[in-house]
């Protein structure tokens, strides 16, 4: 046996239990931003959160900038988990569209992010300041905005969605819907505007059906 | 002629330049909040960027939420001169409810608020803090919605409205259509994404015909 095979499951448990403490620091760091947003995202308020020093904090993330951007594609993680991967266990086409509908109003109503939508409140506060945390913001909720196109798309291509609507008009009402119910779920925590945005979803399926 | 006749000129000038520069202090005000956020508006702030001293705008407000909340009612105000009595120039019922969506679409392009909708905006980051500052957005924003609402009633009953439909869902569709447009607008400055919302309020108000 080699030295270098024998330091392999050490280096390894080390990896792994980093890699563990890193995710849970960053689950942490998604539902404080949902509540305080990420410009309130700071070394110093996480460490308070978790309860770890600054220093060892620091040893995980170098600056502010790298805490917020790795708490983007924390969140960016746990969203395709709890919401894009779960509706892909329906089949493409219109049972995707609905699918993927209903896995982020599911997503609200188990309260993945205590703020609701963490793409929905981080793009609200920064949509106004450039940078690379705004860019990365804007690049998951437009690739969740992707997703909803595609799953339209598909369904043209099944002949369930008549095929001279716009894909993208179709994906913007359905997100329209799904983000006038989360702001109002955060704000009443009233399940019943979640069964608006169900109805209106069925009345633009039903219209723009084959 | 007494005394108390003689100082009212004098007092009625006074009054009106205090009221005058109040109004100028707090429009600035709503456009700092689109940008930075109702939490990140303080006394000092504010002072830099209208170019006082603090304590000449403590003499206005003497605290930062006296601030926020005087600044919630100027963006109140500012929005139903721009928006709600714009749209009120309008006969009541179906023409009122386009005119409605169309002065909201407008407002936006104009950029009334440089962050686009200030209770979008606001509301995105405080729903989550209780307090009279997220309870006077809120109300404010549903204030806007029973806009929405009324004057799909009064569709309703002039028959271009089916009367089986629910108001508070029409008013929930147009509602998500202009919130998502806002989103998108602000981030993209592209003025397409209004057009969406224009091909999906004609969508629902289509369907929904009496």
């Amino acid at each position: 046996m080699s030295n270098s095979t024998a330091r392999t499951p050490s280096s390894r448990r080390q990896r792994s239990d980093g890699a563990r403490s890193r995710e849970a620091i960053l689950r942490e760091a998604t539902r404080l931003v949902t509540v305080d947003g990420i410009e309130g995202l700071s070394i110093g308020r996480l460490a308070d959160a978790v309860g770890m020093s600054k220093s060892g904090l620091f040893a995980h993330f170098r600056s502010k900038e790298e805490l917020q951007l790795a708490t983007i594609g924390a969140a960016d993680a746990i969203f395709r988990a709890e919401v894009i991967d779960a509706a892909r266990t329906a089949p493409p086409g219109l049972t995707r569209v609905r699918a993927l509908c209903e896995a982020f109003l599911a997503h609200l109503e188990r309260g993945v992010f205590p703020g609701g939508c963490f793409f929905a409140s981080v793009a609200a506060e920064i949509d106004t300041h450039p940078g690379p945390v705004r860019d990365a913001a804007i690049a998951s909720a437009a690739s969740w905005f992707a997703e909803l196109e595609t799953a339209v798309k598909d369904a043209q291509h099944e002949g369930t969605i008549d095929s001279r609507e716009s894909p993208d008009q179709i994906a913007f009402e359905l997100d329209a819907y799904l983000l006038l119910a989360n702001a109002q779920f955060v704000a009443t925590a009233d399940p019943s505007t979640l069964d608006r945005a169900r109805r209106a979803i069925d009345r633009t399926l039903i219209t723009a059906a084959a």
